[in-house]
């Protein structure tokens, strides 16, 4: 594969999707061929997947459930659109992916469901592929929140199964993208999200430009 | 557990669910605690999964993507339904389950998912758990085929999925069914589906009150 796999990851209200936005826009008048996607829902499939996941109640499914679902849109993603892009040549950048899953499942919620089920499932739906470069958004939790409510209800959006959970959840999740990125110091760049959204997007434009030369 | 979990397993047609009627008012009779259940669609999310499943093209997912939803409809069912109900004391008649799966996905389709991915996910899903007895419904592919179109028509059913891929691939389901049986011969007891509904409903009354004396 040729493409460059770029993915976003953060708690909410971190500003992932507007920052892929004005990536998409650089990297375009860079003459760069550029798709942009998400999980969950990044394909016709995983749009009726993402309405079971991210809507209504906590309680709706159990977190082995959960993980199924999660990694069945992933694979679906990588294999219908994801590979086939990278492939062509294309970058793509995705508003979450599988980083968000542990650090949901594993970290957030407790690990509810296990690393090593966690891990056994990514091998069976992602393999040995991963992304080329992972952007983690930090925010602390309060404010992020305030952010990601303000545009649900901005939205009328009904996308808050995940929002609705207490705080010290948040917190545990925050904590838990930062170790994910301890782990795979190569891969992830944690970027402070408390700032303007343009003082943000210089800083991610200063490390493409950096790891990739564009 | 202390109820009983039975199921019905075999190609298309072959009558597992005129069968779990049956069997449903028998047991009933005998003032039995039963429920019947279907997989996949046996829930509320179950039902939605179905759709995903068992309508549409045959190339709209992949074989890992699907094997991926049948164990999220399957856990989904056994935590919200099939466990409940067999800790409750309860009978339990499920028109499928992880037989089928096997069946389809690895020796139907060739072994499309390894039967390695297929264990791995029926531990993570499933773990030590299984049916206390199995009925393996047997008949000819060809037969079988031609009374699940009919039905289709009758009820201008969408669900054809399954029953749209090529002849030869009904013909290996139906070994790899006989295989299973073979491989747990405790559990299932495979019954030659080729005969009246009344003759083959005799049958199973029989097997069950040889087994569990009711």
């Amino acid at each position: 594969m040729v493409g460059k796999f770029i993915t976003f990851e953060g708690g909410e209200g971190t500003g992932k999707s507007t920052q892929i936005k004005l990536l998409d826009d650089f990297l375009k008048v860079k003459d760069c061929d550029v798709i942009t996607t998400k999980e969950p829902g990044g394909t016709e499939l995983g749009t009726e997947l993402r309405k079971l996941l991210i809507t209504g109640s906590q309680d709706k499914m159990d977190a082995i459930t959960e993980a199924l679902l999660f990694f069945a849109d992933r694979h679906h993603h990588l294999v219908s659109k994801i590979w086939p892009a990278l492939n062509a040549n294309k970058w793509v950048l995705s508003d979450r992916f599988a980083d968000s899953t542990f650090a949901y499942q594993y970290y957030g919620h407790n690990a509810r469901v296990s690393y090593e089920n966690l891990q056994s499932l990514y091998k069976l739906a992602v393999g040995d592929f991963k992304p080329d470069l992972t952007f983690i958004l930090d925010i602390e939790p309060e404010k992020g929140l305030k952010r990601s409510f303000a545009r649900a209800l901005n939205e009328k959006s009904k996308e808050l199964r995940f929002e609705n959970i207490d705080i010290e959840f948040h917190k545990r999740l925050r904590d838990g993208f930062l170790k994910i990125a301890k782990n795979d110091p190569q891969r992830c760049v944690v970027l402070n999200a408390d700032k303007t959204i343009e003082e943000l997007h210089q800083e991610i434009v200063h490390v493409i430009t950096e790891r990739f030369g564009c």
